[in-house]
């Protein structure tokens, strides 16, 4: 079972906290907690063992901070709906652990502005909603994904190589539950492109960046990061088929962090339990 | 100010220490909590804003099983004592550190069964004990080192590249008190002339791993470890120069942890808070 | 093109080599050449332009020691046949690859010993055949293995996470052409259950060994290692999860530079020209 | 003995070296070479036998492109100048490595804008000058760096933590000879303060970077790169420090690629041999 508070800091905090559990007969496994000085709050993540949580929110309650965020999961189960272009690399992964089940998660369906990777769904008897971005008003287009979207209800969206930006008015219906895999080590190289452009600097290290989306460009919270070393051997082809490997374990860690309740968002940045 | 308990688990425990330091005003920066189940042991490590600590392991005794081990240091300070041989790179790194006041423990002495590494000390102003093994008997140097050990009653003893066995005799002198750097990842290439093993193995990574040292030759609970890729290109000699790098990393991340407090020793395993 | 030679050495070998693909206006991109004193042997990897390699092997031979292997690849193009147990994630990974063709080889066909992998190679149209080592000799079982490599002939056959020992006889007929995934950085925790043995040693790396199979039990001749950080806080459970993720990517990364050409064989080493 | 060579490409070079270098029996141990199809330029760096080298390079000019930089050296052996300021962790490295004659190069003396540093090169013996950028215009203050630099005429120039910016007119002095290691993964936090735009960007990955110098503050040509992991529980001063390790160690791996001659420089990249 995993309990995750986010509130104002105050003395005493884990001491009311760890007294009611006791009282509820949960044992504690493992807890990480963190103060952020600067922006005085508090977080802290608990696994305990599984007993009887009924009226755990309730009795916690009373002893947080007024606006204190509180979960009780017993079991981390989430849902996910995935919006892809062309590339399989991401997709294939998530669609694999999904298969198998050892996602953490249950992907519901994938949405596609193009058709190319409709066939790898079906092969897993995932839903397809081919939505294409031709044709059609941005604001259009959005609409019908965010219809697609509230259909299934999901926990988050995973754009996993998704090659259209989204307006402000998309990313404010679902605030930090946007999660996405840049191309780069964030903040370089934000933008199209990251990968010519680091061709063109004649950097030693590329990497990826999982984030959430905010309103502005590739400027999210980060949740993970990752590199992988190149050399001058390698073309700009050879920088993004490299990059693909280091893109997919990159969004695999960041879900499975966000998946198992480890993910604390604030200000523009995370608290990362891992 | 840096508090960590060890104990036999029990429900209630992080409750009962924290409301014991809200209690003192004590406000907790960061916590680090485990518990192994199969052994039933309970760890903790609390950083906590300054105050006042007077009493407080006192205050915590009561609430905590028969037997628990408790450390509050107001300031982590420690002081260790360094033996060598002829290889200067983790000796000269440590050196470096203290000079600087960044080790966050004080050099108290080196002793090299060699000389070679006297000069370097003594540019320092560092006190060098030459202790030859040779001409003498075992038993007779051990005495030797130990007495110039005990006469400066370090917390740490650190074997730099130090050649030579000590016996389970000495060992036991200083129980989870000396940390030695070997020159593999271990449990690979036990004893002497890892490299050269690796070498002849034909292995892509060489590492090196700091321990605590016990009676069994390169058993004792491991610290930190790390590796760097090595290819066909690198002759046993290369493999000496790549590993002194990451011999001496590894070290100083070893002592950093312990000297820190993160570090806690049982059966035959570490929990490092890192 | 892909032109690899791997035979003694002596002087004047690179200057006879590239004055005869001069010849063939041959335009050299890129070279690896790499000689093991010891051995006396002379390895050498050329990227070449595209353009007339008819009768080039023929043009070398002379130029070269008696015994010369020389190989030259217009294309590099592997066929691989797969063995598996009951893991899936090295097999699905290989067989997304196969499926979005970024795997520089054709899979050819699964072998099981059991059927749990089945379903997934029916979803990519993969033929899977499950030869039980049940109510079967060993002797019998790999025969019916043997049989099915035969008809299809590859060039390289992977094991998958396959679980069972392999006899010397069925090793002899496919002399450096068997790649197994070994789940620990070898030779740490030769043989079974390795992550059991790192749990209990209290390492703080686990790894994964791609290698060639000979007749020693993960003995052979390794292609790729690598690692990843552990803590006291994984169980046996955890490692074992978080090592298919490492034995994933190494095995894709060996299997690259396998069906690249890159990887030579002699005596139990390699010389990888990654 | 190391041979490198920087030209033109054009069919047969590889060819026409090697055979001279076969006349001349000299048995190449490694090679390694690169050719960037983009620019039509060609790179060779060629490790052989030690053995006679007179006349070795007038012989390879005939055979070469008009314009080719050829460099042929007995042992790869530099002098180095090192600027600092007040940090410590590059130059003591440094002056370890120098001392104990594992540089591969000389370090001739040190310039500090503070004498913060002064102490620690004495007790090497190593010369020290104070140059203050205090009570000086910034043009005094390069010329008096320049004319000790000029003084000892060094290969290599190493900016080892030094805070100052070197004007154009300075750095066109050295083009290409001054070594700088920068506190970030480039090209990510460009200019002052690294650190805290990394914090404040709330990143999981710091780095560093080592590059040649040229007009553009922090655009110079990248040697060598690497990473660390941060998370949230690193403050800027943290940051820093870990950062420093990092920043230690690429410098090191810089110095010693420059040294051997690995790295070549086009345009604004580099052809590194590693």
């Amino acid at each position: 079972m995993i309990i995750v508070i986010q509130c104002k800091d105050r003395v005493g905090l884990v001491g009311s906290i760890a007294t009611i559990l006791a009282r509820h007969q949960l044992n504690i496994i493992s807890m990480r907690e963190h103060v952020d000085k600067a922006e005085d709050l508090f977080f802290v993540r608990l696994e305990v063992e599984d007993g009887n949580i009924g009226g755990l929110e309730e009795a916690l309650k009373p002893v947080l901070p007024v606006g204190a965020i509180i979960s009780v999961n017993p079991i981390p189960y989430k849902k996910i709906v995935v919006l892809v272009t062309k590339e399989y690399h991401c997709l294939a992964d998530i669609l694999v652990r999904n298969y198998f089940k050892t996602l953490g998660a249950t992907v519901q369906c994938v949405i596609g502005n193009h058709n190319t990777l409709q066939n790898i769904c079906e092969r897993f008897d995932m839903p397809f909603y081919h939505i294409s971005h031709e044709q059609m008003s941005k604001a259009a287009m959005e609409q019908q994904i965010s219809d697609v979207i509230q259909r299934y209800a999901p926990d988050y969206i995973v754009l996993a190589k998704f090659m259209r930006i989204l307006s402000p008015a998309f990313v404010a219906r679902f605030p930090m539950r946007i999660i996405n895999i840049h191309h780069s080590f964030l903040p370089a190289f934000v933008g199209a492109n990251p990968y010519k452009k680091a061709f063109e600097r004649g950097v030693k290290l590329i990497g990826a960046t999982a984030h959430f989306v905010s309103n502005e460009l590739d400027e999210g919270p980060i949740i993970a990061q990752q590199i992988i070393p190149v050399n001058h051997s390698f073309t700009v082809a050879a920088m993004v088929k490299a990059g693909q490997e280091i893109e997919t374990a990159v969004l695999a860690n960041a879900l499975k962090l966000v998946i198992e309740d480890r993910v604390f968002v604030y200000k523009n940045k995370t608290v990362v339990f891992g």
